[in-house]
């Protein structure tokens, strides 16, 4: 029997896409050959990321001044690629989280850093609004989504110089104007697809304006250049990609998406604002539409909360090491009945206690 | 109807991995869930990263001096973090092919490389065997299996420096002394998996020696410390490297592997040196039992002798693009009936020329 994820990533996907991907395992369009055993140059699999990559531009509504590459590393990677290609001597961070903190870590191995904004006092509560962008900076780097603590950006800070996203936990959930950012990278696991592929969708003429020498792997231009080819790729999970952004379309786009995931967050938040056994962690106006992190108001009843979710066939619910507590993930394939299940279990919880 | 699969990787493995795989993308373990929406921190998975790294020392014949990571960013990443992590001043290279050469061009960004040996000028058709190693370097690299011209390293060079090899194409066919090793390195597309994740098997007591700060995730102290669980790992890649170490135990391990290995290289180099229209590239001393590379003495003949092998259900035996010629990949995963398919094939094409 299927269970209710609400694994925070890797995480729920379409079932249409686990049985496509499961018989691609087996035999990948009839070719007589596993999706895993064919070769990364054959006719099959460039088609496949050829597909994938004109997919993530149309998807993002983004011109042909950008490219959209699928690379190893996770979203982890792209914290040392950014600033090995993009910064020249100094970049700006806002420090929303776990996440943002670890990727200008990175950054201040090539230059200097200046954290804008940080809501780390406050326990990652809220998004920052009050911020300065350095107009010297070579770029500005936000985390869109804070999977952990729950909270995302609803306004995408205006600039002129490069913004740049970590946009792992959010990417194409919502329609908003991709063409504000001039690179976003995204790791898979959550609304893209499995583990192992990196999405990073880049405006062309940011590129090639540092002086130091890039390692090979790690240089954009270089991927552009071998069209994500530098070396093989993760070619199943590009793959399970490009299965993903085609159920996107068979969904109207992101427009649609959109509107669900909406009505999936509302329904869940307006049960934790109503039922008086939980609070939500994250201030309102930032509360995230893909993470929803609460914590009981009484920790000694968690033995009973646990038995009921569990019981209900629901499973990835516990909060992050980083946190504690809860957090459901309602990424664009959980299903709003998944969530009615949820909202259930909060009921009977507070009915039986 | 299955295809004789002779790709250079991804490549051929075991049809009961395949099995085992796709069943697992629907349902991995009778968990409900499919191996790719599992949390890497969830007890399932790491149950089987854990089994992955305890199976692959064990497979290697390698103590706990040693640990066994597996990594993002295939072999072309370690090209960077083998000098960020080893690098001092001087690094010693054996400069036998493609590979090779791209992980000397990367180390060159870290200090001093010294190429104590090439075949490039002879077109990277033998193993040098004639080289001083210089005392005072930190490591010396080498490329066990060389995968586009067909050489292999059948002695392993003897020094008092830490070794480092590329054993992406070789790796566990045969029955070496892996501890004579420092540092292997493997991307998983050939002998360990599907593409996307990257065995590394390090000797503990080489790292933190070099002074520059390492970027988190190219430091393999880090991943040591994460227990490769820096960030979420290409989790469905390690599942698969699993289940092929498993089956290399079934098989009743390496020593049977390399002695089915052998068999399968013989009987293909037989027919090459005995048919009068095909030619071997690589010197006879060093040939691959993982790659066959051979051309067509008159190229001419190609279009009869490819409708040939493709009537014959055969594919993937193009040579790389970098050389030409044909190129059969006999991995691990190959059954001899497989090589026998295409020696009639070369016995075909004499016949009817």
């Amino acid at each position: 029997m299927k269970k209710h994820n609400f694994s925070a990533g890797p995480s729920i996907l379409p079932q249409s896409v686990f049985e496509k991907a499961s018989k691609a395992v087996l035999n990948f369009e009839d070719s007589g050959l596993s999706i895993l055993e064919i070769s990364h140059r054959s006719k099959e699999f460039l088609n496949v990321i050829e597909k994938a990559r004109t997919l993530a531009l149309q998807t993002a509504g983004l011109d042909d001044s950008y490219e959209a590459l699928f690379l190893h590393g996770g979203a982890s990677t792209q914290f040392l690629s950014v600033p090995y290609n993009l910064l020249k001597k100094k970049a700006a961070y806002i420090d929303t989280g776990t996440w943002s903190s670890k990727a200008l870590n990175e950054a201040q191995l090539f230059g200097n850093v200046a954290i804008i904004a940080s809501s780390k006092a406050d326990g990652y509560k809220y998004i920052p609004k009050d911020f300065n962008i350095p107009p010297d900076a070579d770029y500005l780097h936000i985390t869109t989504n804070n999977t952990i603590y729950g909270t995302q950006f609803h306004d995408i800070p205006n600039t002129n110089i490069p913004l740049v996203a970590d946009m792992s936990s959010d990417i194409f959930s919502r329609d908003i104007d991709y063409s504000k950012f001039s690179l976003i990278y995204a790791g898979s696991q959550k609304n893209l697809g499995a583990s192992g592929s990196t999405m990073v969708l880049v405006k062309k003429d940011i590129l090639g304006k540092v002086s130091r020498k890039i390692p090979s792997i790690l240089d954009y231009q270089n991927q552009i250049q071998s069209e994500s080819m530098f070396n093989t790729p993760t070619t199943f999970s590009v793959y399970v990609n490009l299965l993903v952004l085609q159920w996107i379309q068979e969904q109207g786009g992101i427009k649609n998406i959109e509107k669900r995931n909406k009505a999936k967050a509302e329904l869940l938040y307006n049960e934790i604002d109503r039922n008086p056994l939980v609070e939500g962690y994250a201030a309102k106006q930032d509360r995230s539409l893909m993470n929803v992190s609460f914590f009981l108001k009484d920790p000694s009843m968690q033995e009973k909360f646990d038995t009921l979710w569990k019981n209900a066939n629901i499973s990835g619910l516990k909060g992050h090491r980083n946190l504690g507590g809860y957090r459901a993930s309602i990424y664009n394939a959980m299903p709003i009945e998944s969530v009615q299940v949820l909202v259930d279990v909060l009921q009977e919880f507070e009915k039986n206690s």
